[in-house]
């Protein structure tokens, strides 16, 4: 990321378009992939943006990720339904379950849609977004394969697995919460790695299970909590796979082809994910709602910061971010850039 | 604690039911918080066990609590509802919350009830497991009083807010998560203030915001994640806090009447609680969502540990206490045990 690029994100839109379009996917494929990725560009989840372009590609080339897949909708109660997205990517089948989720809830003042068969769906929190844009408290979660360890545990276990949550705010963005269930992604070990610079302390394990400073013997993450509280993180990342994984039918964290590596990238991975819509029209009614994320935004932040620092709701610095790079551009790798045509061949 | 008596459960549980009908508890309250205090000191969370007794007849009879309510149930649309618990003990509502979740889960999938006008909930875990216990994934929270600081904060601004989790477990107790978003309760600095001991690193923080480790300077707690990550641990505080008191239209956390202390206790506190009931059924179906369990348990139980360590999932610690309590007996602390008159009077 030193030399990235600044990119405008409108001419970065119609790059991703065009590369997706040309790698065979189905326009509602492209438009589902594109927008989850502008999102996570756009607030700074860069791990989760643009840079995934290449990777899509390829597994929609490998025959992992069905390019044109037929998603279908099923309901299954009143306010529950599944979503089959016939092997296709996960933004088309996590954007049409989390719009179901809302249809439902509409109805039933809550909607829980599980995904199946479905695959990387980018950033979580880009459909409780959409369900906060909806109107309503959002929710979506997914597993991923083993990368994080457990407290005491000797080998990578579960994945990221994030938890998101989204919730609408008058007058502003959405009040978003996009957490992985460990401190920090593997992406940013392998950048320390790279830089040869120490780790955090209490983010990253070696073989032996414990606790590493050493980039380059860190052989798993950590969960949120570290050495001393690690299990709750570790619980949390089982919460995802709770509602995803075990829910849905779907494959397991330690049962996954791992995402990315030398790996199968011909074989569907058969991933599952959950997505939560809650009416407050339901509960105190949309205005007392609205009045009591006011009171507690205002509340949160007239909180005054240690020195130097500054005190934020949940959402506020992605949000930050977003302002700041639609006026400056969206900072895009080189190799990124380079696939994408963005910049002259190396 | 360090004088506690072990007391027969059977006998515990009698001398919890004569205090709390003496203090004017209505059956339905006596028997509802007799039951969640009980299974937290079945289980080990003796914070929110019996030794709460005291504290609950004390709000009663000031006036916070209301020991005759009449609590009240609406459904709101297909799978949701409200709870009203007329300011009765927080179990009795809570409880009612949950079956009646669960009951909106049979016909609609999923189900999810908030409650207002409630009062303290003992331990969430309990109304978790109570829907775990009728087959579905269970989901309780609410939120407290102002104890655990922001990221880069300077005060305390949410209370402790448990996130619960808990689902079936064909032949076996349910998997549980009854997690605070802080990494340890304020009773635990306490502890250390009173033994004269150091604090763990990055669990509670001074007045000026900066973590300590001299529990006499600590001022609140420090979320989930510590120095490093605890803007994760705070947005899942305010997790708790947007599902209850933003979305019920409660008391949020920094508006409430501090639960202990020399305070107002005879002011109801208006609390919410939120909970939420999944059917497996109306997903992978029940074989399948087993199956799944026991793949991820048996998974999960075989990661060699670390030297000295035990690999355990969510509720094999409360599990493995709550046998051997039954065996043993449950610890009483010597102030609660002289309260239940089941020691003499010091």
């Amino acid at each position: 990321m030193t030399s990235a690029i600044l990119v405008d994100a409108t001419q970065l839109e119609a790059s991703v378009r065009a590369a997706l379009r040309n790698a065979g996917a189905s326009d509602e494929s492209v438009d589902a992939t594109t927008r989850a990725l502008m999102h996570a560009s756009r607030v700074g989840v860069d791990s989760h943006g643009v840079r995934l372009v290449p990777h899509y590609c390829k597994v929609m080339a490998g025959g992992r990720v069905n390019p044109r897949p037929n998603v279908t909708v099923k309901r299954t109660a009143a306010a529950t339904g599944t979503v089959d997205g016939d092997n296709g990517p996960g933004h088309l089948t996590s954007y049409r379950a989390a719009a179901f989720a809302v249809e439902l809830a509409r109805e039933g003042g809550i909607g829980a849609v599980g995904a199946v068969r479905s695959s990387h769906l980018g950033a979580a929190g880009a459909y409780a977004v959409a369900i906060a844009d909806a109107g309503m408290i959002g929710f979506a979660t997914t597993n991923t394969d083993s990368v994080v360890g457990l407290f005491d545990g000797t080998k990578a276990f579960h994945g990221t697995n994030p938890l998101a949550f989204a919730a609408p705010v008058a007058g502003e963005k959405p009040w978003l919460l996009d957490m992985a269930t460990s401190s920090i992604p593997m992406n940013r070990v392998l950048l320390y790695r790279s830089l040869a610079q120490t780790l955090p302390e209490g983010v990253a394990a070696d073989t032996s299970g414990h606790a590493t400073r050493d980039p380059h013997a860190a052989e798993m993450l950590l969960p949120l909590g570290g050495e001393g509280y690690g299990f709750k993180g570790a619980a949390l990342a089982g919460v995802a796979t709770l509602f995803t994984g075990i829910l849905n039918g779907t494959t397991l964290d330690h049962e996954f082809i791992p995402m990315v590596g030398d790996v199968d990238v011909s074989t569907p991975r058969n991933m599952g994910h959950f997505f939560l819509a809650i009416d407050p029209e339901r509960f105190a009614g949309a205005a007392l709602f609205a009045d009591g994320m006011r009171r507690y935004l205002d509340a949160l932040r007239s909180v005054p910061p240690v020195e130097g620092g500054r005190v934020m709701a949940p959402g506020d610095r992605e949000w930050d971010v977003e302002t700041r790079r639609a006026a400056e551009g969206i900072p895009v790798d080189p190799d990124t850039a380079r696939f994408l045509g963005l910049s002259d061949p190396a």
